[in-house]
Order: structure tokens, then C-alpha cells, then sequence
């Protein structure tokens, strides 16, 4: 039964010229399906020595469950990771990288071959200024230590300015979608980076809600697109839920500005 | 012939008057029945803002390998954890803390009830001198960012402090051992680090060789004890073995020294 299924899909797909029978028969069926989706997750490290980093709290699980939700929407997914402790969803291609550096690299490369670009990964602003080579020593008596830290590029902004750039010139380039965790004036903030960072849309969320956000499980959010105008709402809020129900929201509003 | 066993076991304890039929039975078998071990392992996490922290590699494997080690040679373990992402050991009681502050507030609490401490964790030898009640926001335009860093307390060397007044005034004192992770001149460094934190025994290991220390299952190590002696060798070498290996080592060692 299933080699004369493939065999129907086959010559389905010759019928109508199509080199992939399997992509051309989800399209039918699957919302995102012949869409490439990139998504970075997690935290990145910044290194200061071997063994000391700079970091933060993401988890990485709305990254993951965006990943799954694309995957299970019919989407090609890459999903670009910093260091986390999950496990990587069904079909999805994971590419591991550690500092602000290397994810911007995977990012790049993978972005102006992406129809989709979601840059959930919480990206260190900053990385110290030098890494030395051997762990570093306690000095005796040393009682302080002054660390110079410098910027980190903006990967998301980076990918957004490209995106405008090919598209002016007529080639395919991502919806870029980028988020905001904040702790205050959330929805403030928000609408700033979208701006400024000529982004295609924002996903807005206060961290500092115990039980929502880093770490947890479920997130809120409000979801803000372009353009950008003071007539017309492009504001949509997302109560308290769990994340693979937000990243569902998300996808969902993305197909429908892609 | 459980019930039978459970029963005879039952009866002799009661000969011998003891109140924990189970724990002398063990003591007859296991080396280390009737014995409190803390650990601590795992990494600490120095918090910059309620995101961002200063943290290491350590992966917890070896601290891990160590309590599970100790509960299965019939000691009672306190395990206390830095975030890693381990499993609690079987019968091991975990005290999960985030910053070496926090740790040590754990740490010293357990010792003077512990026959053995294990020092494991990779605590942060320093901590940002501020910690920011709100996330930092990148100024435009800000190219850098100094950060203060102020020395974390030592809590081995607390510890064994503690230890070695106790002792001095003949109340409960646990045998302390320390950790020197070290990326050269490993040998020099756990031997001066014996001597001057006044530890009962250290485990010197080079976490530069690849695929050994930080994050990995196996381990090679030195072992080094007190009395330091130049004409007595107080060391044992312990090629490269899995850390279940090596935490077995360590603790035949230790319970031979107690």
C-alpha cells in the first residue's frame, strides 16, 4: 500500500513537473509547508577564559517550540542554538554554536535562504573585550577586578538590514521576526526596537512576571507588525499560555503577513 | 524469605540494642554506612541583572558521580547543586543554590554535621560588585562596559578553617577535600592550594586535555593528602577512567584517611 502511494505521488509530481512528490503533496494539506523556517534559541556564552562565560537565563524552550510548531506546520526548519538542555523536536535540522560570534555566522548564512527569519535567542550584548588563553589566576590579596566588556552585533538588526537590501533589489529575502524580554516598559521598548531595527514584527514579553518567561514554560506576550502607524492597531495580545500555544499564535500571524 | 531475612536482621539488631536495624546491617557490608557526606558541585551563577550571570563549564558530572558513589557505598549524602542538568543521584538528599553566596550559606550549615565534605563545585571565584534590580539596557552608541568584580568568600577554605578549630577543641569535624581544576602547572598549584587552605586531601586535575574534565564523563587525576611531606609520597595518580571510576577512587582515599 504505501510503495503504491509513492508510486501515485510520484507520478502526481511528474504530472505536474514537481522534483520533490513529498514537499508538493504537504503544500495541499500543510500551512507552512515549501516554507524555509530559521530560528535561533537559547542563551549564547561569551567567553572570558577556558572555563569562565558570560550568560544568561534563557532556556531556549520558545526557540524549541517554535521549531516543533514550524515542523509540525509542514515548514523546513533550522534551528540555530546556544547551549540548552533540551532535546531537539522531530525534523527539525539543529545547528549548535556557542558565542554571539558563531551564531551570527549560522544566522547569516542561513538567513537569505530562509522565507521565515525568528531571532528568539537571548544574544549576549556584550563579550569581554579579551579571552585569555589559561584559566585566570586569584591573585593574592587581589580583593577586586575590572572587566572590560565590548558590543556584540546585533544579529537580528544585521539580518534586517540585508533583508531590506535584497528585497529593494528584488531578491528573496526573510519576513524577520524578532523579540523583545524586557523587565519594564515593555510594550515601549517593544515598539522602539521594531522600529529601529526595521523589523517585520515583534514579540513583546515582560520577564519579570514570576512563572512566565526564562525558564518557564508558559510566556505572555503582544505581538506587534508593521507598519508601524498610530490609526491602525497591528497589536495583537497573547494571554498567559503555554509556549508551544504562543508559537502557534506566532507562525500563525507570520503566514499571514508572509 | 524476605519477610524472613527483614527478620532476622530485626532480631540481631535488637541484640545488639541499636535503633536502626537497617543502618547496622549496612555497616557490616558497606564501608561507608553510619557516614554524613556533603558534596558541593556544579557551577555557581553570579547575577549582573535579574538576566545576565557570570558563570563556568563545569557540568556537575564529577560532584554527581561522587554523592551516587557515596549513597551506593551506604553513606547518607547531601548533594548541594549549582545549576546543572543532572539527575538527583537515588537516596541522595539535593539543596539546589544559584550563586556562591548561597552556596557557602549551604555548605557551612552541612560540614559541622559531616563526616566527609567534598568540595566539587566550580565555585565563581568572583561576582559582579553590583547587581542591577533591572535588566541593563545597551546605551546607543555605547561601544564598551566595564564591569566590577569583587572576590566570592572561599568556602573550602572557610570550611576548613572551621574544621581545623573544631578539631582543635575536639568536637565533630568532617575530613575536607578540595578540587583544583587547572589548565597547567596543575601539580604546583593543588599542592600550594593544599597547603594553604589547609584541606585534608585534593584531587589535581588538567581540564585543558580534550575530551577529559569540564563536561565530559571521564577523568584523569592526582590525588594528593596530608601530612605534606618531602620524604613521604602522600600523592596517587589515577589514569584517565570514567568519573563513576575515578568518584570511587576518591572515597576508597578518603575512607581510608577518615
Amino acid at each position: 500500500e504505501i510503495v503504491a502511494a509513492l508510486s501515485d505521488l510520484m507520478s502526481q509530481s511528474d504530472l505536474m513537473s514537481q522534483s520533490d512528490p513529498g514537499r508538493q503533496s504537504n503544500e495541499m494539506s500543510l500551512p507552512a509547508a515549501g516554507l524555509t523556517v530559521t530560528i535561533t534559541a537559547g542563551p549564547t556564552r561569551e567567553p572570558l577564559d577556558p572555563v569562565r562565560y558570560l550568560s544568561n537565563h534563557s532556556s531556549g524552550k520558545m526557540g524549541y517550540a517554535l521549531a516543533a510548531e514550524a515542523a509540525a506546520l509542514g515548514a523546513s526548519v533550522r534551528l540555530i542554538s546556544g547551549p540548552v538542555a533540551l532535546a531537539t523536536p522531530a525534523g527539525v535540522e539543529r545547528i549548535d554554536v556557542e558565542s554571539a560570534l558563531d551564531m551570527q555566522a549560522a544566522a547569516e548564512a542561513a538567513a537569505s535562504e530562509s522565507d521565515l527569519f525568528i531571532g528568539c535567542a537571548a544574544v549576549a550584548d556584550f563579550r569581554p573585550a579579551t579571552v585569555a588563553d589559561h584559566k585566570l589566576k586569584k591573585q593574592s590579596g587581589e580583593k577586586q577586578m575590572q572587566v572590560t566588556l565590548i558590543r556584540n552585533p546585533d544579529i537580528i538588526a544585521g539580518i534586517a538590514a540585508q533583508t531590506q537590501a535584497r528585497r529593494a533589489a528584488g531578491q528573496r529575502a526573510p519576513l524577520v521576526i524578532g523579540f523583545a524580554a524586557e523587565t519594564r516598559d515593555v510594550l515601549r521598548y517593544a515598539r522602539d526596537k521594531l522600529a529601529r531595527k526595521q523589523l517585520d514584527m515583534i514579540v513583546a514579553n515582560d520577564v519579570s512576571t514570576p512563572g512566565l518567561g526564562f525558564g518557564s514554560d508558559s510566556n505572555a506576550a503582544t505581538l506587534l507588525w508593521q507598519p508601524l502607524d498610530q490609526n491602525t492597531q497591528h497589536e495583537q495580545a497573547i494571554a498567559a499560555c503555554p509556549k508551544t500555544e504562543l508559537a502557534r499564535a506566532i507562525l500563525k500571524r507570520a503566514l499571514a503577513l508572509h
